[in-house]
């Protein structure tokens, strides 16, 4: 049971790539909020195939439908839910390959965790397609950030062995920011996206794939968000991550790389500014202290695996006649998924940090101290 | 609110590093597990402090008190509550630091997140020493899935620049296993320890810490555990890996390394061997797909970020006067933690493993499906 | 946030009276449960309004659309969700009465929970049809729970002060279980069933409604079922029966009449049967003993409020003006909602039992203790 | 699994009644409280056992021993730990019964739902003597509600037959209430008092027990605290009231008496009065309206049942023997648990109370909306 996540906003996400539809309800959501549904669909739009050649040429419009939760152009405070139509699907792709576990998919894991009864279909629950309605969920939460003043934003850190800058080496402000979030194929240093590009073409041409780093920052957030212990900052961003398909590592601030170095290079100094704030002079950390925030950005990495579905010949096993055969996956599918990846990894970013905000909420009303 | 973990068990930690006593209450434990209070002892005589050049020098036996949930030497299934009492406090060490924030540390982002009424004392509820009732905790639930056949090993990956070779590389027998699992400094190329520890002396002797690597498999666990999507293996893992302090960054099987190559490279192949079992060929994707487990080891890697308490000069703010200062930090402190790391590591990997082995139970239940 | 309920099930609703379409999302469910939709659309129909002089002449044919977690007939194990359209919407008569608030009905609760963002026609997402989902859920619990040989049923114990017999007094057998669920109207004494449709007919013509109690038996389930403290089998059914509107009470077995009674009088004889399995004499506690059930049927009665809609002036509050003003409700209204409460208490009692049987689960699997 | 309660404050429950020791760890307790630890004392000595000829002769001094989450006298806003030793254990009592179980006990149900090694002694965890810890977080938590102008108070409202008048019958003052929280045996009309006080001695000559019923009062709480459907105000006291050994009802407002009425004899109507204030005339639905306060009191009743423990000769079975045995119960026990229940259904309430002011604090933040 998995498809519920969250303490103080609780999205449940349903569907499967080739049923009817897929969607999403998101409880806990304020009241009052007015839903800007261009934001919403330009956020969409980013993580919708078929757009290009670096993506597979499924075309879904991903118009969202709310059916409940919405009065009046604003939110109830009830629970929301969105439907995402299914309507270019091709079954037919996958009945050719349906008793052949395509290896790196959980073909093989859903069937045993299932008993042979999920829906094998395109990945079914399984498939990337499910980001779609996290994409949804996401934007509604990243809208009531913006309010906040908590802005999200990411590039691609690298593809396959090309290297992007990182915000770790370079500074953050307002316009670079929206010039990520406006993009589809963000980068810090716009000299290597031709090069990246290359790399992800010339994997389509081989019938192979290719992965890649998304670095993502959470800005104007405060200190004193998040908790010791078991829902740390790290643990509840990593939680939903972790979610998304394809994504196997994350790390925080520096991350792996202060496993090489001293302390004396991994703490970040404090300072009073000439205004009295507390600041810190370097965001090694993340953004992150004891699970919670410095009021330095959030600021992560996660690796995207190359997606599995190559067309390259691979060995696996045909589970009716328990024979060892070959297959190559032909269906439309995506050369490399780092880019499409970007608003799903902003989008669950927003709804970890959203849920976080509304935690540290509860100590913050009027009570007296006594 | 964080002191809770888990869905199937819970565990419920609480305690300060300079109150009486802190402890563990676990939820949901199976009963009739005969308790091997040696076993547990030596889990926790792995972590305990003060035993060499390496730790600090705060001793502290770490003797647990069972105070529910034990009859006659069985678990009863009602919650199971262990005390472990604060010995060793030397709080005048911190009084002195009281009102610096030490940068690294949780001493800013507590004060912010409890309005200043956390216990600021050797970090508190922050604190390291808060592991030691996860590794109680872990330590049971190891000692139930030792007798599912599913076994918990480490080793040290890398201290500093220092790498040791990798379970990817490696064969893994159980000889293997219980030599890192008895082991204070465990390594798979024993040829690297010496270098290691000379890395972590020379660190002491500076006034300053390093960080490293820790490498941990799951070995017996068969396919079909874990869930798609917010309840994948990795969410799980994760998510229960960063409530361990230092801990920044977090990869499953090749991890970054994958987003560096071809998907014909990441992909595992399967196949049916001679007795029509299905199994991988190879194990890049650590054991996990779609969220699942697929039959091979669960296998992961996690950065453990130098200790932050070094006593080399750094800058602060003091939060009585606002004024900045520096500070260096006396006290008693480890150089390294990584290899203290290492039981708190397995045994937040039992607790996780566990609860997802319970989950999974539910759908085994003798149900005729019709 | 309270949309979502349950442990090993969870149940996630969604919608509003009056907007598009109202529904429910189950995770957890098993997989390869075979969908029976007869059995499914016979609960549905039992909800149903507009059948009869008994209920409101709102006509919905609250056909059930599943749009996740079903495949070829059979639960797949990922999130089920099924859309109920709203079809026979008469918003207009809302309109009439939107700024009065309707004494007894959430419109001025939920005003100020809200802010005034709820959408307040018909009640919106507080209104009695929200149960139209949970009947869809539990008749999905029910179906596996029948398999396990677990049977739920009711009757109607009173309509105003005409009273049934209890099952209490009554044995209960499989023929006079299945005549009740299949009854539109059930009573155990059918020479009750005229005086009571009478009382309601008479509070229909006269603008008024009527309340009533509801007893609900749970036969076959096995004793162990159920937990101490805050999952107790009280705990859980209470819990998700005061989710269903208009119940204002609930006892279990003898209830408050045992409050009135000694010790002696209370407890359930306990003896071994001539196959040495152990019984009880009698049913006194409702079938559950410290929280866990004891092997009798679980019984319990709820008291159900007369429904809040009369057509009798009421004396109220204007928001816009702040004037005290009176209101007559108008619109389409049930003058009794126990009939229709039935199969919504059952349904309640089948997800709330499932969850409970699948809790006990976790410690039957096929662990051997040492 | 069961011992931990909340969503916004948890607490867990752990001990059993004749092990070493009983406590309880709340999480999420908002830091900086000071706790009075005079008020604690007070309420756990109104639950505590051996005071007088109405209850059990053990004597327990009950007194709390907090071992982490207090820092300089006020809560640090981490788990709030605390011990309770069991000093006055005659487990030999238990020893003579320990193969038959006792009937209207745990003893049957317990030893099936953990196979066999639940501590049996006393009734192990099931035992009224973990109240004592709910008592102790109960008045935390009501130490905190105070402070928001919250109070809650209670009275016997009936033992057997005799019945004191109701809430509902009369007005509620602050003095009153005093007067009622600082009783041990709290009636509104004290010339029933003595009546009661007959009954339970004569009970206890009889070696039998008498049951009874506590109505509880919540004043001073706003409109708009609770929400619809699963979180209901009924849903979450009635779960909390039910983890209470002996409780086997409850109704809110009316409650039962309601099912008996017109629609129009259980509305309460709404005005608004000189001040512009909105307010309710009557509080026939307990002070709720779709799961949300009014503004009016939260009232409700519990149902206790006689303890089971009674020394009367009733007919139960040895296990080890499967023969049926018949049963004396000697040991020292209450005749009537209803006066001691009070702290406790008060405890409670107010841990319930805290819990859904935190749930709706989350959407009172000082968010602009847009």
């Amino acid at each position: 049971m998995s498809s519920i996540w969250g303490r103080n906003i609780k999205i449940s996400v349903f569907g499967e790539s080739h049923g009817p539809a897929i969607g999403v309800t998101i409880d806990g959501i304020l009241p009052g909020i007015k839903l800007d549904m261009d934001y919403i669909n330009k956020q969409m739009e980013r993580r919708r195939p078929g757009k290009n050649r670096m993506s597979t040429s499924r075309n879904e419009s991903d118009s969202v439908n709310i059916i409940s939760g919405l009065f009046e152009g604003r939110t109830t405070g009830t629970p929301l839910c969105a439907i995402i139509k299914n309507s270019d699907k091709k079954s037919g792709d996958y009945r050719r390959t349906k008793n052949i576990f395509r290896p790196g998919h959980a073909d093989y894991t859903g069937y045993v965790r299932y008993r042979g009864f999920n829906d094998y279909r395109g990945g079914g629950h399984f498939s990337g397609r499910l980001t779609a309605p996290i994409v949804f969920a996401g934007t509604v939460c990243r809208h009531i950030l913006n309010q906040y003043g908590i802005k999200i934003s990411s590039h691609i850190k690298s593809i396959k062995n090309i290297n992007d800058k990182s915000f770790l080496q370079e500074e953050i402000d307002c316009n670079r920011m929206d010039r990520l979030i406006n993009s589809e194929f963000p980068v810090i240093d716009q000299s290597v996206e031709s090069g990246m590009k290359e790399i992800i073409y010339k994997a389509r041409e081989e019938g192979d794939s290719v992965g890649g780093k998304i670095e993502c920052i959470v800005t104007g957030i405060s200190a004193g968000i998040g908790d010791p212990m078991f829902e740390s900052v790290e643990s509840v961003i990593s939680h939903i991550m972790f979610s998304i398909p394809a994504v196997k590592g994350i790390e925080f601030g520096e991350g792996f790389m202060m496993s090489e170095k001293y302390g004396s290079e991994c703490n970040d100094a404090i300072y009073a500014d000439e205004n009295g704030e507390i600041k810190l002079l370097t965001n090694r950390n993340g953004g992150i202290n004891g699970g919670i925030t410095n009021g330095m950005p959030i600021l992560f990495t996660v690796a995207v695996k190359p997606t599995p579905s190559i067309s390259k010949v691979q060995k696996s096993v045909n589970i009716e006649t328990m024979d060892n055969e070959e297959i190559s996956i032909k269906g439309r599918h995506d050369p490399c998924i780092v880019q499409r990846a970007i608003p799903v990894v902003e989008s669950a970013a927003a709804i970890a940090v959203l849920d976080m905000l509304l935690e540290a909420e509860k100590i913050k009303g009027g009570m007296n101290y006594v």
